[in-house]
């Protein structure tokens, strides 16, 4: 037997995993990181039981990261992710944050609606 | 307040999306699947809480997806994971399987240890 | 010693061949396509020498793909870019387009400038 | 008109984009780094016209870059890899390096056989 709100916190695990497995390496710079966030923000909407995600790439890391091309690659020191997602009545918020020197990505609140 | 099970259900869903989403698209074909399969299992192994993890790539279905150069991309419909993860008391077995269309990740079981 | 126009066509290949791999598998829907094709468009034209890239995701096969949640994955069925490099005097272009069973990249044209 | 060798850096340019925006990201440790070698050797070689593929992930950068829970993510800065192409009669050896910030792809060779 699983509970709902342990399916709703799995649901919100494979998320975060799937977005930081899937964007990160993408080259990226001041003027294209708005169109990155706007592009992980509508792929990870589509899956299953996400209700929001709201994204944000640190523009001051991406102008101490760039290489001699003029850019760098979406990494996690530079990814701020929340996401909500609802399995029947639970709701789960769950975010990626870089902390010290790994992306941590926590549950910050487990509730029913 | 998030219960040990609802994290430990995280975690898991945070391995099975990380491991998908960085390792589809992945050549394979017959010769190189169980390189493919050894080097999955031991880089998923290493993230937090992971206790065991079962990777196996349908050969029948790589063999009907050859194209013309012998290869084909690991995806969805080749892939069998199933894998065990321990947040402090509590043991998730999870695993991602292709159900009709869709990589279905279940969590299988939820117990303590 | 290797030739202005070896080194373009080099150039063009390392495009194709990191914008296949960075973005198959990002889920995309009818309603996400475009987003898409902006994010890869942007972050591929900041490599160093892409003087421009085309990304045309097909509706129509992404209509055919969708699983029971409303998405798919992108892949190199319904992916149609073509780009153009230029290194030094020579410009390349080149181009990604399913062919039989297999997402071909080619070299269109190679010409001074 | 597009002549072998250009053809042939082509071919080399996308396997070393292929092979970058695939597998890095993937997690790895002093004991996995030769599994994870494997499969991308083994993997990369199965695309058209490879010959021979190098690969080289450097301890003493996963040494340095070990996170709190004992892994680290393959990134430029530890991958050197050297490969062999041949389209027809010419064989074009190119290789990535990291050099200053940058995980520089260039060809080494183009010759006939």
């Amino acid at each position: 037997m699983v509970t709902e709100s342990e399916r709703a916190a799995f649901e919100a695990g494979i998320k975060l995993g799937a977005l930081y497995h899937q964007f990160t390496g993408t080259p990226v710079g001041l003027d294209t990181a708005e169109s990155l966030e706007q592009a992980i923000k509508s792929s990870i909407s589509l899956q299953p039981y996400v209700r929001d995600v709201r994204v944000r790439i640190d523009r001051n890391i991406i102008s101490e990261s760039l290489n001699r091309f003029g850019y760098c690659e979406l990494n996690g020191r530079m990814l701020d992710v929340s996401l909500e997602v609802e399995f029947e009545k639970t709701r789960v918020c769950a975010a990626l944050k870089y902390d010290g020197n790994y992306p941590m990505m926590r549950i910050e609140e487990v509730h029913g609606i």
